[in-house]
């Protein structure tokens, strides 16, 4: 395959390089594009040297897939032009997620959406959706999903490289019982502390954040219906998301049936509580699997369940999600 | 008042003596007592040097108030024979909460229920218990609960001294990009990273945390058929514990009468989110109230409204509140 990366100097996108080599993604040729500031700089990819090209037109000549991890605003001018070229853009921003034309797209999850892609983009979607859509898919398959609430911890580097920047600013003086300086990427002290307004809140109550887990879980679960109530919070971790999910069915599923469909689950790895084992950030930075734990009754509901789910945001949740969604579009003979 | 401090030398008990003068409870006279441990140790209250002597029985001669922090197997053994001396025990362990003789008291929530106390002792709450319930008895009061889903984000100070300094010794290692040594009282890692099992597991596969809250929640709200779904959850902070509260009622309440109860409620301090306010760890630490905000309506579920409440897990969840409940033993005439 003939790959171009863009953004390829951003922390996911410095990911995607290293998730293309572990996973031995099959290459032709690879290209690394990002903007003014980072064109110019070699980067070393599989022993060789590369020097990052300026994303223009037509750097996109003669690509087949484009790995995309920029801001929405440049993914809304250059993506529709890599695909012009011909190139099928998995797109990591958030410009593309709602289009009703561009698949929403978890390979473990919904991959026969990658059959039908009128506008050559295919979505990645929000790192807190694809895990909760990981681990709540083969439940899907047994019962349809009437509600899910949600509450994150999330970690710092979903702000990015700027996120972890200001977090590490942080915390020296934090762990010193120094003044803590003034967050320049977050938007209240994480160190030592929990935020739930680290996002922009939008008009109905709900952070941008908390919608676009709406959103998107129903668009990537096919089921509008189902009544999501998000809280997303940042806390002092660098990397990997957790969330504590509570999902209520239309009928009832045992702990045992859900625990048996979670084994077998494409990218999840059970947990087991009774010895002692539960999803964590620690053990899950570094993995493209989706940790599922701590799978219990809800003693107030018959039909619910509680679990603990826990991804690396920066893989799962972005640069080996997109890559998966590549391999699959591989896979499915839609890009050869 | 005649006032005791038993485990005066613990976490909690230190704070009691700093509530005590903070708050200018009316003392005649005032003693510590502690394990052989700390027996003997000179400890300063307000500007006098006093000797902490030993738990044991005629200590509590002439005691009327006995506030007690001390673990479960010493209250089971002394809280009976202090009583027995005639003083009413304000108790911060778990051996006595869910006594249907011993009331489970927040003064903000349940405060007649001093009005009846068969064994001389008062058991103080679990310090998630008591956030959630200050924050929801002015709701319940518009509308019976059905059902609470509630994550919680606690500290490390949840597990006492011990916690903290397991805490702190990961800490600097962690920040410097060492190993992290072995934790000594929390389960796992705690310094970046997210504990869900830090508590044993029950049989019903819950933690003993968890149903604590549940049991509790029940009891002093009064309503024993309310469906109560907790995840407890350790975070990387060091005072205060965080809450995402899901509560269902049985008739919906608005978001306005909702903020409107919770303006003018007991120990309740409401923020308001469109000026970018919410309740953090790192602003309710050293406060005696109970911090609410992102008040909102459940997207799917019109009975439903979620909340954010963050409480001092040593102060209101634990200290402030059994000297809150020796006030008002005294505003009720039971102590005289």
């Amino acid at each position: 395959m003939n790959v171009a990366v863009v953004g390829a100097t951003g922390a996911v996108g410095e990911l995607m390089r290293r998730v293309l080599l572990e996973r031995q993604f099959p290459l032709k040729s690879i290209k690394f594009l990002a903007s003014e500031k980072s064109a110019g700089k070699q980067i070393e990819f599989a022993c060789e040297k590369h020097t990052v090209q300026l994303i223009r037109p037509e750097a996109f000549a003669g690509v087949q897939i484009v790995l995309s991890s920029t801001p929405s605003s440049v993914s809304k001018e250059m993506s529709p032009i890599a695909a012009r070229h011909g190139a099928i853009v998995v797109d990591n921003s958030s410009a593309w997620r709602m289009d009703p034309q561009v698949p929403l797209v978890v390979p473990e999850v919904n991959p026969e959406e990658l059959d039908h892609i009128p506008k050559g983009i295919v979505a990645n979607p929000n790192c807190v959706a694809i895990p909760l859509c990981v681990a709540l898919k083969p439940l899907q398959k047994i019962s349809r999903i009437k509600r899910i609430i949600i509450s994150t911890y999330q970690s710092s580097s979903g702000k990015g490289a700027k996120g972890l920047a200001d977090f590490d600013a942080q915390l020296g003086p934090w762990v010193r019982g120094e003044s803590v300086p003034k967050p320049t990427a977050h938007r209240a002290q994480l160190a030592g502390n929990v935020v739930t307004l680290d996002w922009t809140l939008d008009p109905n109550g709900y952070t941008e954040e908390e919608n676009k887990v709406i959103n998107e879980t129903h668009k990537i679960l096919g089921d509008s219906q189902i009544g999501i109530s998000p809280t997303c919070v940042r806390v002092p971790v660098k990397i990997s998301h957790s969330e504590s999910i509570n999902v209520e069915f239309f009928e009832p599923i045992s702990v045992e049936q859900a625990k048996a469909a979670l084994a077998t689950a494409p990218g999840v790895i059970l947990m087991d509580e009774l010895k002692g084992e539960f999803p964590q950030p620690v053990h899950a930075t570094g993995s493209d699997h989706t940790f599922v734990g701590r799978v219990r009754q809800d003693p107030g509901n018959i039909n619910a369940l509680n679990l603990w789910v826990v991804a690396d945001n920066l893989r799962k949740g972005a640069a080996s999600n997109a890559v998966q969604v590549a391999e699959e579009l591989i896979r499915r003979g839609i890009v050869k």
